[in-house]
C-alpha cells in the first residue's frame, strides 16, 4: 500500500514510520564524531526471522546510500519489494527460517530513524541542517544500541554493499568482538577524491535549487526536486559501467524514428537518467541525501588508525569475505585489495572474490549468480564454524 | 585586458566580437541537418601566420566544447593566454612563421559566431532556442565558408581534440579532398551511451535552474549561473581521471586541520570543482553550452554512413594520425582504434598512437611531451609530402 505523504513531507515514514522504532532518550544520548551529544533520537528497523535461545543466529544488514530497513518486506513509500528479497528471505541463500536479520534506518536517514528532516525537539521544526553531521560511525555506534537492545553480544555476521560495506568495515574495525563474521561488498576503506567529487555535484545541485531554502524547505512548503533529482542522475551514472550503458541504451533512440533535433530526450540513456531522478525524489528527503553522501565522504578507516589500515584491524577475531566487481568504476576492485592487504597484515582470516560482471557498482543489488554462491559459501562456512545447524 | 559584459550578456563578444568575423547574408544561407535555413550569419576567427602564394600552409583547428577561436592569442574575455599557445605560435610545434593557422568560433558558439545568445535578427532578440539545433557537420560546413573565403583549396592540416576532433573526422570524411592531412585527438566517431548520460546530466542541471526561463534568461535580465555551474563540475570530473585526481588532490584539506563536520568545501577537490564551476559561468553562456552538448550527442559517423564506419572514409586521400590517453575514460582508446580499423578497411594512411598518461582526456589541453612530439612528428611528414619547406 503506498502511503499517502503529508504536506510537504517527502513521506510520511520520517516521524512516524510503520516500522518497529527503538526510542533513546534524555539517558542514553549518542556521542556523535561532531562533538555534540543527539538526544532524544530514534532507530527504525525491521527484523526477519527469530533469534535463538542462543542468540548466535543473527545477520545485520547495513544499507546503502538511499536504501532503507526494508530489506526484505515491501516498502511503505513506493509500495516495491525489499531491496534484497532475491537474497534474503524464508528459503533464500540467507534464509529467514535459520537466520534472524535485522536491518535499521541508518542514522541521518529519511525511513524512520532520526535524520535531518526529522522534528527537531528543541524547535518543534524539521532539523534540516541543524543536525550534526552523521558519520559512518556513529551510524553503527547507533546501530550497536540496536543489537545491544536484542541482547545479542555477537552477531554472527554484518554484510552490506556500497556505504552499507563501509559501516560492516566500520563495525568489523571497531567492535570485533561483537562481530563473528563480516561480508563488505563493492566497497572501500576510504571514498576517493573522484568519489568525493561526485558527491560535491550532487550537493550543489540540490543546494543551487532555490526551493532548498538553506535547509529549511519544509517551513517554506517546498522541496528542491529539481536539485535532488540532478544529483540523483548524476550519481546513477557512477552505478552503471559504461559496458552495461552501451549494452542497455547503446545511442538507441526513444519511441522515436529520427533525432528530434530538439532538446527533449532523444535517447533512451537520457529518459531512463530522467525517470531515475523523478522517481528518486518521491522517496528520498534533500537534506538526507546531503548528510549521507557527506558520511560517505569522511570515512577514511586508515586515517581514523594512524594512516595504516591494517592497524584499524590490529587484534581481529572477525572472519571476513571481500567482494568486488570488475566493471565498478565507483569502488574498483584496487579498493577491497587493499583491505584484504590490511587484513592480511593484521593476521586476519580473510577470503576475497572478484565477480567479472559489466553491470558495475549496482550489481551487489542485483541477482548475480556468482555474487550469490560468494556469499552462500562463506555463510555456510562461518555458520559451521560458529556451530548453527543448517 | 577583460572586457566588460553589457547587462545581461556572458561577455561582450556575443554580438560585436573582438575577432575578425565573416558575415554570410541572405545571399549565403546555410543548410542546417535540422532542415532549416541559417540566414544571416556570421563566424568569428582568428588567424596566425600568414597564407602562402600556394595558399598550401593553410592549418586549421577546430576547438572543444567549451574552447573558442583565440587558439594562440589573448582570449579577451578571460585574458587569458590562448588555450594551446604551447603548440601553436611563433617557433611552436606548430610554427606560425611558416604555417598559416586558423580557428573559428564553432556556430552555436558564444565568441561572435552566430549561436543561441546572438541577437535573432527576425525578433531582435537573443535567439535562446529559437536557434535550430546545430550538428558537427554544420560546424564543418560553416567552417568550409570560411576557407573558402581565404580562397583556400586543400587546408594542408585540420586538427583537434575532443569535440575539436569530431569536426576533423567531419571533414575528413564530408570533404576529404579539402584535406591533406588530419589529426583528431581524444575522439571518437560517435558519442557514447555515458557520455549523452553526463551531457544529460548538464542540460537538466542548466533547465532546473529557474533563472534559464525557458532559454530567455536574457530577456528577464538573468543567467542560469548555479545551473551552468554545476553542469561544468559534473563535465569537469569526466575530464580528468581517477589516478590523477588522486595524485593531485587525495583527500587533503583545504585550508584546514580538520573535517569541519559541515557541508563547507572541506576538501580541496570539493573547493577546486566549485572554483571550475564558478569561473566557466564568467565566460560561457548557458544555452551555447546545451548546444554544445547536443552536437557532440547526435555526432555518429558510422550512422550517417549506413552504419558502416569504414564507409565514412570511402576514397579518403587525407593522411591520418590519431592519438588517444590511455586514462581517458571519456573518450577511451578504444574509439580511437575503430576508427583506425575502419581508416585501415577503407585503405587510407592512418598513423596511431596511444600516450601513456595519467591526465585523462584535459592531457590533449596540456603540455604532454608525447603528445607534441606526435604532433611534431606527424605535421613534419606531412610537410615533406606536401612539399612544404622547412
Amino acid at each position: 500500500m503506498m502511503a499517502v505523504p503529508r504536506p510537504g513531507r517527502t513521506n510520511s515514514e520520517i516521524d512516524a514510520p510503520s516500522s518497529p522504532v527503538l526510542r533513546f532518550g534524555a539517558d542514553k544520548p549518542l556521542k556523535l564524531d561532531a562533538g555534540t551529544l543527539l538526544s532524544p533520537f530514534q532507530i527504525a528497523y525491521q527484523t526477519y526471522g527469530t533469534l535463538n535461545d542462543a542468540r548466535s543466529n543473527a545477520i545485520l544488514v547495513c544499507h546503502a546510500l538511499t536504501g532503507d530497513q526494508h530489506v526484505a518486506s515491501t516498502n511503505p513509500v513506493t509500495g516495491k519489494p525489499g531491496w534484497w528479497e532475491a537474497l534474503i528471505g524464508p528459503g533464500r541463500i540467507i534464509d529467514t527460517n535459520r537466520f534472524f536479520v535485522i536491518c535499521s534506518n541508518v542514522l541521518g536517514g529519511c525511513l524512520g530513524s532520526t535524520g535531518p528532516a526529522s522534528t527537531n525537539p528543541a524547535t518543534g521544526k524539521p532539523y534540516g541542517l541543524d543536525l550534526p553531521i552523521i558519520t559512518i560511525r556513529d551510524m553503527v555506534r547507533a546501530q550497536l544500541m540496536l543489537v545491544d537492545h536484542f541482547g545479542i553480544e555477537k552477531l554472527f555476521c554484518v554484510l552490506g554493499g556500497s556505504m552499507g560495506g563501509m559501516q560492516v568495515l566500520e563495525w568489523a574495525s571497531t567492535y570485533t568482538e561483537r562481530v563473528f563474521s563480516a561480508l563488505p561488498i563493492a566497497t572501500g576503506a576510504r571514498h576517493s577524491s573522484q568519489n568525493i567529487a561526485f558527491h560535491e555535484v550532487g550537493r550543489q545541485a540540490v543546494m543551487a535549487d532555490p526551493d532548498w531554502h538553506g535547509g529549511k524547505y519544509f517551513e517554506h512548503g517546498k522541496r528542491p526536486e529539481k536539485g535532488l533529482a540532478v544529483a540523483r542522475m548524476a550519481a546513477h551514472i557512477t552505478y552503471l559501467s559504461e559496458a552495461a550503458l552501451h549494452r542497455k541504451f547503446g545511442r538507441n533512440l526513444q519511441d522515436r524514428e529520427a533525432l528530434t533535433f530538439g532538446f527533449d530526450a532523444d535517447f533512451q540513456i537520457e529518459s531512463y537518467l530522467r525517470h531515475q531522478g523523478m522517481t528518486f525524489v518521491d522517496r528520498f528527503d534533500a537534506n538526507s541525501y546531503l548528510y549521507m553522501t557527506r558520511s560517505m565522504d569522511y570515512f577514511d578507516l586508515a586515517a581514523d588508525h594512524g594512516g595504516r589500515l591494517a592497524d584499524a584491524f590490529a587484534g581481529t577475531k572477525t572472519r571476513f569475505c571481500l567482494v568486488s566487481f570488475t566493471s565498478d568504476w565507483l569502488f574498483p576492485t584496487e579498493e577491497s585489495r587493499s583491505i584484504v592487504h590490511a587484513l592480511n597484515a593484521a593476521g586476519a582470516s580473510v577470503s576475497f572474490v572478484e565477480i567479472d560482471t559489466d553491470r558495475g557498482h549496482d550489481a551487489f543489488l542485483l541477482e548475480e549468480p556468482e555474487l550469490f554462491a560468494a556469499i552462500n559459501g562463506f555463510i555456510g562456512s562461518a555458520a559451521r564454524a560458529r556451530g548453527l545447524s543448517a
